[in-house]
C-alpha cells in the first residue's frame, strides 16, 4: 500500500538550505506534494497552528517526542513510523485515543529528497492506520555535518478514556503486571543494522500503534487497569525501577514468563545485552488488579498486537523501591536502572 | 531576575550521550534541578503525558516550531526563550492565548551544562511572563558533531478567544494593515554577531510573548481582526505574499510608514539586506477591518510592545495575489516572496 505514493517530480533531488529560509523554495518543497499527501481540514486552512474543538466534558492528554533514531531506515520501518506510533503510544499510555498531531522537521542540508519523500510516505500511513490526523507542522534545515539527515518531533493530543483512572497513584500491592508481546525487538533489529549482523531470520523493528488495543482493554476493564507504560528506552528493567521508586512498592518479576522471540534472545547473547535494558517499540505493560488480571490477559491476547501477551510479575509489599527476578532456575537478584548508555539514538 | 536560578552542583559538567539513555543518567539530570526549576502539578505526574481538561466551550489552537537559532546566545536573549515565545506568538496570530507547552529537546554530546542550565532558567521564565506550563517533556542526546549544541522543539495548546474570527478567508478589500512595532530587529541582531560586526548602539533581539497584547486587542474589537500575522522567515514580504496569495486580492504598502530603527536600517544598508526580508520575532501584522482601524491603532501603541505600532498599508482589489510597495519617494514596485535563503538558522 505504500507504494502508491510515487513522489512527485521535482527539479531538485537534494534538501537545500533554503527549503528552511519560509520563502519560496519552502513553498516549492510544500506544494510539491507534501501539503496534498497529508492533506485535511485542519492543515488545508494553513494558518500558523490548527483550530478545532474538542468534545466538552473529555479530559485531554498533551505529549511529546523527538525521534533522533540511526540509522533512519531499519528493517520492519523508518524514523517515520516510529514517530507516529512512538507519540500515540505515549498518550495511549495516559490511557487517551491520540486524535491530533504536530509533526516538526529539522532536516539536514544534503537529504536525498527520496528518503525524505519515503519517510513522509510512512508518516502518512502510520497516522492514518492510528486513526491520528496530523494538523500543523514546521520545517527547519540545517547544514551539512550540523544534524544527521533528518530529526523529527511529534506532539500529540488525545482524548482520554471516560473510564480511565491511570497513574502510579492507582498501583497497590497485589497487581499483576502484564506485557502485550516480546520483549527486546526494537532494539535489537536497530542494533543488528548498526553492527552489520545477519542472522537466520531477519529482525524486524515491531513498532506499531498501541491506542487501539489499549481502547479495546479500557472499554472492558475501566479503573481495573492501574498503570500503564510502554518499556522504550532503558528497556522493562529501567521502566519497572521507575515505577517501584515512584510508588515506593517492589516488584516481583518472573523470568521464565517474559516472552523474547528465539532471534532476539540469540541476538542478545552475541552482542552482550541484556533483553531487560533493550528499548521496545510496539508493546506495554499494564498494571492489572489482580482479580481482573486473567480475564485481561486472555483478552489481550485476542487483539492485533497481543498474541503473545503475559503476566510477567506482580506488585508486592516486600522490597519497597526494588525490582527482582526470579530467575529460570529459580534464583533471584535485584534488577537495577540502566546505567549509561546501551544502544544510543534507539528512537 | 533570571540570575535568581543559580545551577545546582553536579558531578558532570558537560551533556553525554547517557544523559539520553532513559536510564540513571538521564534520570540524575533531570533530578539534578530541571524537574524542580519546572515544578508544576501536570509535570510532577511524571507521566509520559499531561492530562487536564479545557474549559468547555472553547475551541483549542495547537501549534508547533522547532528552534535551531545559531549561535544559541545572542544580544537580547537564547534560544530558549525564543522557542517559548515562538509557539506562544504563533498560537495568539490564531487568536489564542497558550495554556500548556512541551518541550522537546535534542542535545548535543558535549553541550557545557552551563550553556544548557541558562537555556533551561530562560525557558522558565519566559514561559512565567508568558502566563503558559510547561507540562511534558523529553530529552535526546547525538553524538558530538550530529547536531549544533542543542534543537527545541515546543507544541503549544491554547484557547481561542471566544470573539476571534481570524483567518484569510476574512480578509477583504479596504481593510488596513497594522503593525506592532520595528521591522527587521530580530534577524539584523543574529546577523551582526554572526558577522562578528559591532555598532554604536547593541542590536537586541525583540523576541517576546505577544499573546497579552493580542487578547487586549481582541477583548476591544473582536471580529474586525480579519487576519493575525508574525511574519517570522522571510520577513514582512514573504507574509504579505503569502497573503495576498491565499485572500487572491492585492497589498498595497506603504514604505514611508514602516518602522525601522535607525540602527537596524543602517546595519541593513551594511549587510546588503533589505528590512522587509529579514526575520522578525517579536511583531506582528493584523489585517483590520477599515472603520476599526484607528481605533485599534491606538489602543494598540498603548500597549506593552505596540509603542512603536504603525498602519503600513491596505488590502485592495488592484493588483490581485500581488504586493506593491509605495516607496518613499513615491515610485511603485511589485515586492516578491523570498528567494532562497537569506539568513540561514535565525530562528
Amino acid at each position: 500500500m505504500q507504494l502508491q505514493c510515487p513522489m512527485p517530480q521535482l527539479d531538485f533531488d537534494k534538501i537545500m538550505l533554503g527549503h528552511g529560509s519560509g520563502g519560496v523554495l519552502t513553498h516549492k518543497l510544500l506544494e510539491s506534494g507534501i501539503f496534498e499527501l497529508f492533506k485535511n481540514d485542519l492543515l488545508d486552512e494553513r494558518h500558523d497552528g490548527a483550530i478545532f474543538s474538542l468534545p466538552a466534558g473529555t479530559r485531554t492528554a498533551f505529549s511529546t517526542d523527538s525521534y533522533v533514531v540511526s540509522p533512519v531506515f531499519f528493517p520492519g520501518g523508518n524514523i517515520g513510523e516510529l514517530a507516529v506510533n512512538g507519540t500515540v503510544n505515549d498518550l495511549a499510555m495516559c490511557g487517551a485515543n491520540a486524535q491530533y498531531l504536530s509533526l516538526g522537521l529539522i532536516l539536514e542540508e544534503g537529504l536525498p529528497m527520496q528518503s525524505f519523500w519515503d519517510i513522509l510516505v510512512a508518516i502518512k500511513f502510520a497516522a492514518q492506520k492510528a486513526g491520528v490526523q496530523i494538523v500543523t507542522g514546521d520545517t527547519k534545515v540545517v547544514e551539512r555535518g550540523k544534524g544527521d539527515q533528518i530529526f523529527i518531533n511529534t506532539s500529540g493530543i488525545g482524548t482520554v478514556h471516560p473510564k480511565a483512572q491511570i497513574g502510579f497513584r492507582q498501583v497497590q500491592a497485589g497487581d499483576k503486571i502484564l506485557i502485550s508481546g516480546m520483549v527486546a525487538t526494537h532494539g535489537v533489529a536497530i542494533m543488528s543494522v548498526r553492527e552489520g549482523l545477519e542472522f537466520e531470520t531477519t529482525l524486524e523493528s515491531d513498532t506499531c500503534n498501541l491506542n487501539h488495543t489499549v481502547m479495546h482493554l479500557l472499554d472492558a476493564f475501566g479503573e481495573k487497569i492501574h498503570l500503564l507504560r510502554d518499556p522504550t528506552r532503558g528497556g522493562v528493567a529501567t521502566t519497572l525501577n521507575e515505577i517501584a521508586r515512584d510508588t515506593r512498592l517492589g516488584i516481583d518479576l518472573w523470568q521464565k514468563n517474559i516472552p523474547v522471540s528465539e532471534a532476539v534472545a540469540g541476538a542478545c547473547e552475541l552482542l552482550g545485552l541484556d533483553p531487560l535494558y533493550v528499548a521496545n517499540e510496539g508493546i506495554f505493560m499494564a498494571f492489572v488488579a489482580a482479580d481482573a488480571a486473567d480475564a485481561c490477559l486472555e483478552q489481550l491476547r485476542s487483539l492485533e498486537y497481543g498474541a503473545q501477551a503475559a503476566i510477567i510479575g506482580e506488585v508486592v509489599e516486600a522490597h519497597p523501591r526494588q525490582v527482582v527476578l526470579t530467575s529460570k532456575i529459580g534464583g533471584k537478584r535485584v534488577v537495577n536502572m540502566l546505567i549509561g548508555e546501551q544502544l544510543p539514538r534507539i528512537c
